[in-house]
């Protein structure tokens, strides 16, 4: 059993996703690239965060290539990488959940189709069916290391027995 | 334009949604949660996490109502809310964005349906059609702030004048 853990170390795909855009600017950072800021001082003036923060988290983005630097060393620009642009149904979907859960009113923001129409609630599908939150079933994987595939034995064990 | 802005008092239900989630611990707790775990031992063999960092961030998701504490005062256990249950589709996008873009080999755990096949990767749709990346549009919703709307409508300019 480990001591402190290193996000980046547990055996979970989740944990190393939250080690890269896990920090509470990060994804916000990436909001931003969506919706076509590039600049520095932009993302400054849209986010209010401490300049030496946004060179941090900039930084860390373009290490971990979700962001890619262009431009000139003094002007430099920010682009989102194909990994960055990947995280579109991640960024949507806790956007939906804040939108449903935490804001007091209205949208802030929509998110449309070219054409105008709002997005539908993001739904989970396999190749056969909808599925719905009871009927999610979490299970070891081909990448499972021996430590993850007892743990999730033993819950099954445990909520068998509660 | 604010100094350092609280996510919170940002006009924007992503950034609602990271004050909320957004710390690196939290939504592996929420996962853990998903998967059966309940009492505060198991999360922390399962987290490998410091157990006063744990009682902070269980804390915290139960003052937020995504968890809710039952049992006895002194063997609580922690179960998702309605709201909670609401995070998976977002739990499932990080995670699939995870399993692509940053393990290094093959997925330690699956999500599946019922019947044991693996849920395909999320799509965006709107009432008409589905959605990729390209043709994602952000425009400003009816909770939008006169800030929010002045910040996007220069976006446009600033993009066609790049």
């Amino acid at each position: 059993m480990p001591g402190k853990s290193n996000l980046a170390e547990l055996n979970c795909s989740l944990a190393k996703a939250m080690n890269e855009v896990g920090d509470w600017w990060t994804l916000l950072i990436v909001r931003d690239a969506f919706f076509g800021v590039a600049r520095f001082g932009q993302f400054q003036k849209s986010l209010g965060i401490a300049r030496n923060i946004l060179a941090d988290r900039l930084e860390r983005l373009v290490a971990a290539r979700i962001l890619r630097r262009e431009g000139t060393r003094r002007r430099p620009i920010y682009r989102l990488t194909d990994k960055g642009r990947a995280l579109l149904p991640a960024l949507v979907a806790l956007l939906q959940w804040g939108d449903a859960w935490t804001s007091a009113s209205r949208p802030p923001v929509l998110v449309t189709d070219p054409f105008g129409n709002a997005l539908a609630p993001i739904e989970l599908r396999s190749q056969y069916m909808k599925v719905d939150v009871g009927g999610v079933r979490f299970v070891a994987g081909p990448g499972a290391s021996a430590r993850t595939r007892a743990f999730m034995a033993a819950l099954v064990k445990d909520t068998e027995h509660d």
